[in-house]
């Protein structure tokens, strides 16, 4: 374990405080919780409920695992959308990618798949990435987040459990589409694990990334999940601004500033609906370089220097969010 | 009761907690817990004691009914004046109008007379607005409001206590002047309520209010009753904006856009003090239409479709805050 | 007592909960719990642990004495450094001059000097300040905040024990140093306390202080003292911003207006390190009147009039964090 991971607690506790405290003020944020045929507990931000921007809020707070904190503000830098989010943690490394990242393929064989995210994952540790993060959850509770309409059937959620080692009745599933309110914050929330997401793909060494935090603007939902999709990636891409701060040389840092935004990728410069529909739909011809934030800066503590790289694109963004 | 606000919680029994917490660090808000004569619970905020921002922010989230959040940020619009609130809800709809709004007339025979706002009202509902609400509040015990010099005599403490069916001791009555600390910031705190009552009165169906978030800048305390009032109404008038998450056509979402900012008054364009001298200080002569925020976004959660109206006028706040 | 400060209750009391706090949740904000040779808690928030900003927000509140709100925000003015701080405090002058202020100087005999700052100040009182403050604190429990590398040796903290009047063991004492993470987000969010402490120097009379806000840019930190000493200077005297709400006469304050901001002062204009290299390293020959906000405005509660003063300076911000 490296020493800026060492330290982590459990995920699955500290989320799980949250996750708790959400299901007690339901009525207030307007989300529901209910009882899954196999036993879990599932909660529903947007769905068949309205939740709401507050109730996305903690829905990325929980998906960090309690090791993060998000923040709505009234002052994202885009003149027309200046609702966003701020997110920091006091463990990025963990949080985002031992935590928030939507690493976690679900399926059945009825045709069920989802992305999970959220504490669970570092329980399961079915995912490559763990081996990489050296982290790892020992708690009887978990929590798993789906971007998407519907819980996993009870197959799934009693796989789930079993995967992460907890009773079904001690797994709490938490669930919003894409195009929800809560979705579409809980997404913006990601603009800080996008870009470790990406540092970790350049082979940046994730024991050097001590800190950061990320902000974003909050997309209008819309119920077109492509469309949904497009607008919150399109929050981050061309909206999006992070600090890293790191250790190591200037080198390094430097490369990663420079290889981090959005605008590396040669998809760069049109609402991410358009791209995903110059590849047909097939989410896996885009380039995977897209997905970081418009403007990034990298910090390095070990000798002061920082390196800014990117930009934002405010047309972009309201070519998107129109 | 509408879908919208169905699921909501008694908002006495939330704003009850933020009225315990207030009274238990008095001391540290500078804000005085005194017993009235007839055996409520009196708070002042700003009147015979220095309250400030801290308290002002505590308060608004009381109005609010517990279901609102409010922040002082950094990072109002304004160039001179960058203090602000930022304000959204989990429900606006029982927030704004079920609790902050400031409708109910509480006046006594020997000249007293107040217009109370926060959750009281839902208890009392003596105001014709609950009939569309359908918001109905159960508690045993009532916080109420008041934007003033002076808490009610002992008559009328009595009366409102009997009017929300609680003893007199279990009524909790706050007040802080306009021109106060603790008065500026929770009238900055009612941009969002402003936009929530003018929609009303453009007759937009309150059920198809879902979500939504207000900033505004927070005006310099002045000690005259009539500059005050000016000075916190150009605030929302000239520097607020808000964003509304609705349901709906398109058609009713730009129509509430188009109709909802401040300029669409014709009254709109210099300070309100100027305003109120013109009508001789005959506040019914006003258009009511005035009393909106500055800038407008409302976005449609049924289509994803936005639409933005209105502007800042930076200027008249500078000239109404000097 | 004055008025004004009249009300406050125990810094130690109150910011022992949020030093209690802090070690509970020592893992998650990678800080580090220990007791030293003489008895007394020992809290490293960035020497030889990661820290990060996150303890630094909570360090900050522990500098005020419980009495102040610091937040992370990325709405600093500064286009390529968003990342800040804001803070406010229901009672400045208590939470800034009483508490926040590094007033004490901790020395002994084999060499070792600190500047203490925090609320354990306000139990010793050996500055003259306290004379002027009329705050005295009574409480069993103590905490120092020490920006350095190295906690005090066990006489030292036996001293500062006994100078707090509580045992050793009830004494805790937190340390991170300038070039740190925590070091830098609790610089910066002295903002409003280097104001208070320049309208000090200045005479005006601290009971017209009523509250109060700041904002400032974090600096990136950077290892060598000297350098990162300049920075957080920086980040307050050419990117900090902080509103005062006065008591007393316009003339008293638009003269506190004019005499506050940073650009008073003859050095104004260079980094912070050139005009430390200028006088080869003497700190008390760099005229003190250059610790203070770049912008600043004064704002009377009796007369509602308000002043402005000074500029930011992004330009010798951006030279100095780089």
């Amino acid at each position: 374990m490296s020493s800026s991971q060492g330290f982590a607690p459990s995920v699955n506790a500290l989320a799980g405080q949250l996750v708790d405290n959400l299901a007690r003020n339901a009525a207030a944020l307007r989300v529901s919780v209910s009882t899954g045929a196999a036993g879990e507990r599932r909660i529903d931000l947007g769905a068949n409920v309205p939740g709401g921007l507050e109730a996305g809020r903690q829905l990325g707070e929980i998906c960090m695992g309690g090791l993060g904190t998000v923040a709505i503000t009234s002052s994202s830098p885009l003149e027309r959308w200046p609702l966003g989010v701020m997110v920091h943690s006091s463990n990025p490394v963990v949080a985002c990618l031992g935590s928030q990242y939507a690493g976690w393929t679900i399926t059945d064989d009825a045709g069920f798949f989802a992305l999970g995210s959220g504490p669970a994952r570092a329980l399961s540790r079915v995912e490559e990435l763990y081996k990489e993060l050296g982290y790892v959850d020992h708690h009887n509770k978990a929590a798993i987040v789906i971007e998407g309409e519907t819980p996993p059937p009870p197959a799934v959620a009693t796989k789930v459990a079993s995967d992460c080692g907890v009773r079904t009745s001690d797994l709490t599933v938490l669930y919003a589409p894409t195009g929800s309110l809560a979705g579409t914050v809980q997404i913006a929330a990601r603009v800080l694990e996008v870009a470790l997401h990406k540092a970790h793909s350049l082979h940046f060494d994730l024991n050097n990334i001590v800190d950061g935090y990320g902000a974003a603007p909050i997309a209008p939902p819309i119920p077109d999940f492509v469309k949904a999709m497009g607008r919150t990636n399109d929050a981050i891409i061309y909206g999006g601004r992070i600090q890293l701060f790191v250790r190591g040389t200037d080198a390094e840092a430097e490369k990663l500033a420079n290889a981090l935004p959005s605008n590396t990728c040669a998809a760069y410069g049109k609402p991410f609906a358009d791209i995903f529909a110059e590849v047909e739909g097939d989410f896996y011809k885009i380039d995977a370089s897209l997905f970081s934030p418009a403007v990034v800066t990298v910090s390095n503590l070990d000798t002061g220097s920082s390196f800014h790289a990117g930009r934002l694109a405010p047309d972009i963004v309201d070519a998107s969010f129109k």
